[in-house]
């Protein structure tokens, strides 16, 4: 039976509850006022800890017990190891050995590493997935066979779910490539040195229980403390936290396609035509392939001009760790860690900033740094004529991808999304968006490698650029060249009625809703 | 009238009611058990704030307006700068300008400098002050002329307080030596620099309403930022936030007094014929003249036997930086700083930690720094015999002192006060101190010129010195030793029924009371 929907203010008909909590469906951009107060873990006391710091406990199975796992909890891990997490499926194998069920799964992204995590869907151990669902996990729930209904929060609405007590975290598991036996921990050190653990800050900050899983213990002080030990409970030495060759995702080369090295100097050069390229100012620009190639052109433009930039917002990559180090910007800020010279740059360069999502994307806040952010260039799965943005879904209908930081990002002051025309025939400018998980009034620039399309909202960056070279186009006319080179516009998927997950938006509201395939 | 008494577990009659609420009488070292949630301060939403991040406004006023200030409110503010501070006072007088009335003023500490506010207190601006009350206030308050009852508490004790919803703060006011304008701000650049913002982070974190006020604006991102913007929703740019040459109080001399710096020598002797030196060990002094001289014999030990300790924790002081560039400890925890030496080092060297009273204090979390430190030396007014310690009233019976992280840090593994046996003639040693601020059972050592007494809790203690050449007393024969010197036991002055301040211990009980003076 299909749950009761409404249509929500972008026109999409969301579901009002999810797994039997309610829901709001989204309001608009800024529309939705929060009432109440942020979320309040229970108070502890130091007398309940160990007075020498030393809150060890012999293995993850009996930190579980100790914390109190039992049946219908939420258990949370984060994903800076992404698939080469070694911790999350143990969690979950525990669960099933203890025989505990119906728990629900917040990671803050899973990814195919953790397809195991199948079997214990099947059985009941996990209840549903609230979190990122990339690859297999998402196509398990496509298929309708996850029992609950998935959850897809960008980073910052996760922070945002968690804080506001929208999402109550029983226990929060760390796994961290460094720590110290009172809990302190980071991700610069150790052989599974990933970076940063802030997409494990609000789950320490709020869960009721907190525990540290690490391959490397340290004597206190464990320096710097991303993750504070004054909000963990245990703490476990383990073998492995993380397979180092796949925490580094091979996301990070620059694309050799002739054609998306087109898209990222036509992204570069759009952004000198429209005056952003000044002195002071600030990027940001993902791991993946055109983003890099965005970054390098952009960088050969600074430097014949003689411009430096304020921040650069990472991931940090080598590219990045490069500018860094030839003084082209002042500062990373780094949310997460793609490959190992920024692991490396990191923990040596005092000029790196480790943030997390609270600082960066938490729109519950009192402000945050996606919206400070000059130059965003973000991909999409397919845009449509209202410049409406969809990341999650592919063209067959399939939820193969999280959100990550993209909805939060969508704030900066000019939002880019440099994409092909058409992937494997298929046009990626439609009428309508599968799923909507980006309004298109924050998205300002669509970069194809046949033109390059600016919202009618954005009448300054139209002004700026009427007279270059570029090549810019309506979005309907740039639709119709696509879809007369690919022949038409593609059959879409058939759908059942059931949702299998829910879209948040970046305020907690629903913005769209994921059907299970027919 | 007197307030209702009860005789609490220390057998000191104390208030049930402060200022119209309720308030628990202690019940013992780690006996009070904390129901309940932390507070939650309200949910904020970033469509409220300028989405460029710039958060100023023209002035204190305008902020003060802007926030909301009204009648009965509580407004915190931070003493990174000591007694140079140049805030606190002006929030008062803009306060009086409004017309403005009841206020409850939350400083982490005042010193004399703040004497003005006692005009304020006088004409109602100021209903009470809850915090330390150095000098001329706490004289204020002793003469019974202050409406409200002050409460005193700890470093630890204050962010316990704010963070159990104790004490809810409507607006606190965060003087920052460098702020960007998003209210990311910092202690340790800028011309007013002071080191540390630590004591201002309960403020940050749980008050409806925070404004920054620099004399030292850079544009975001302001690194580090020891504050976090995104708790701050005003940003003021004045003239000068503190007088450099007071920020770094005369506290900061090594003694020159024979006796002292023998007592001084004698505790670090203690500390070694103790087995306490022990290599990765850690210890904290404090800025006085006597834990500074200790600093320096214990370095020199640590030099003769090629000891080495894990971390120190400050307020940094040259004579601790010394100890770090010479690679005598591997950290310094900084939770102020004391002289300018200080405040470069923490700057510029990342082996400083910065720390603040969540981290290395508070009661009411998953353990803290305090308890896993070896040695700590404090100082003290008064200690009874049984072991008990005063520090927040002279023997006159005035109230001059606060209880800094005093109490937080008897928690220490072994806590030594080298205090001098009488001060102006009066015995040190009494038979019961006049404010209970510390329970005996958390005193392991009184180091004085005339000899050394270890608590009889500490059996260890006392076998391991047994056969050292230290002149270790009973406390019962150095007490008799010290007034036959003095003249036997002073008077001890008159107090009225009336109820002055109550003294919170860390876990938001009330240990002792202090009375207006007759």
């Amino acid at each position: 039976m299909p749950d009761t929907l409404v249509r929500n203010a972008a026109g999409r008909d969301v579901v009002t509850r999810i797994n039997g909590n309610e829901a709001v469906p989204y309001l608009g951009v800024g529309a939705f006022q929060p009432t109440g107060r942020k979320a309040s873990p229970p108070i502890a006391r130091c007398a309940d800890y160990p007075s020498d710091g030393n809150k060890q406990v012999p293995d993850l199975k009996t930190a579980l017990v100790n914390a109190g796992l039992r049946d219908g909890m939420t258990v949370s891990t984060h994903h800076h190891f992404r698939d080469g997490d070694l911790v999350a499926n143990r969690i979950f194998d525990i669960a099933a050995e203890l025989g505990i069920k119906d728990l629900r799964w917040l990671p803050s992204a899973a990814f195919p590493c953790h397809a195991p995590m199948i079997r214990h869907l099947e059985s009941g151990v996990i209840h549903h997935i609230e979190g990122s669902m990339n690859g297999p996990l998402g196509d398990f729930a496509s298929s309708g066979r996850m029992r609950g209904m998935g959850v897809l929060r960008s980073h910052g609405g996760r922070y945002q779910a968690i804080q506001d007590g929208e999402v109550h975290i029983d226990i929060a598991v760390i796994a961290a490539p460094t720590a110290d036996p009172f809990g302190n921990a980071n991700g610069v050190n150790g052989p599974s040195a990933c970076g940063g653990l802030g997409f494990a800050l609000a789950d320490s900050q709020y869960a009721d229980r907190v525990i540290v899983v690490t391959d490397n213990l340290v004597p206190f002080p464990c320096v710097p403390w991303q993750i504070q030990g004054n909000h963990v409970d245990f703490v476990v030495v383990t073998d492995k936290v993380g397979e180092p060759s796949k925490i580094v995702s091979g996301t990070t080369n620059i694309t050799r396609s002739p054609d998306r090295l087109f898209i990222a100097e036509l992204t570069a050069r759009f952004v000198q035509a429209a005056g952003l390229l000044r002195d002071g100012f600030s990027f940001q620009a993902g791991a993946g392939g055109t983003s890099l190639a965005f970054a390098i052109y952009l960088k050969e433009m600074m430097i014949r001009q003689g411009i430096r930039a304020r921040f650069v917002r990472g991931g940090s990559t080598k590219y990045l760790v490069e500018m860094l180090n030839e003084g082209l910007t002042e500062y990373i800020l780094d949310g997460q860690t793609f490959d190992l010279d920024g692991v490396r740059s990191m923990r040596d360069n005092p000029r790196h900033v480790h943030t997390n999502p609270f600082v960066s994307y938490n729109y519950h806040g009192k402000g945050n740094v996606a919206s400070m952010i000059d130059i965003c260039v973000l991909g999409a799965t397919e845009v449509d004529l209202g410049f409406n943005a969809n990341v999650v879904s592919h063209s067959d209908g399939r939820l193969l991808h999280g959100i990550g930081g993209w909805q939060n990002c969508l704030f900066s002051k000019c939002t880019i999304l440099p994409i092909p025309s058409f992937r494997d025939r298929i046009p990626v400018i439609v009428d309508e968006v599968m799923t909507l998980c980006g309004p298109g009034e924050l998205i300002d620039v669509i970069v194809t490698e046949r033109g390059i399309a600016i919202n009618p909202l954005r009448q300054d960056l139209i002004d700026a650029t009427r007279n270059s070279s570029l090549p810019i186009k309506s979005i309907h006319q740039l639709k119709a060249e696509i879809e007369a080179i690919c022949g038409g516009r593609p059959d879409r998927p058939d759908f059942t009625d059931n949702v299998i997950a829910a879209v948040k938006w970046v305020d907690g509201t629903v913005i769209d809703v994921v059907r299970q395939l027919a």
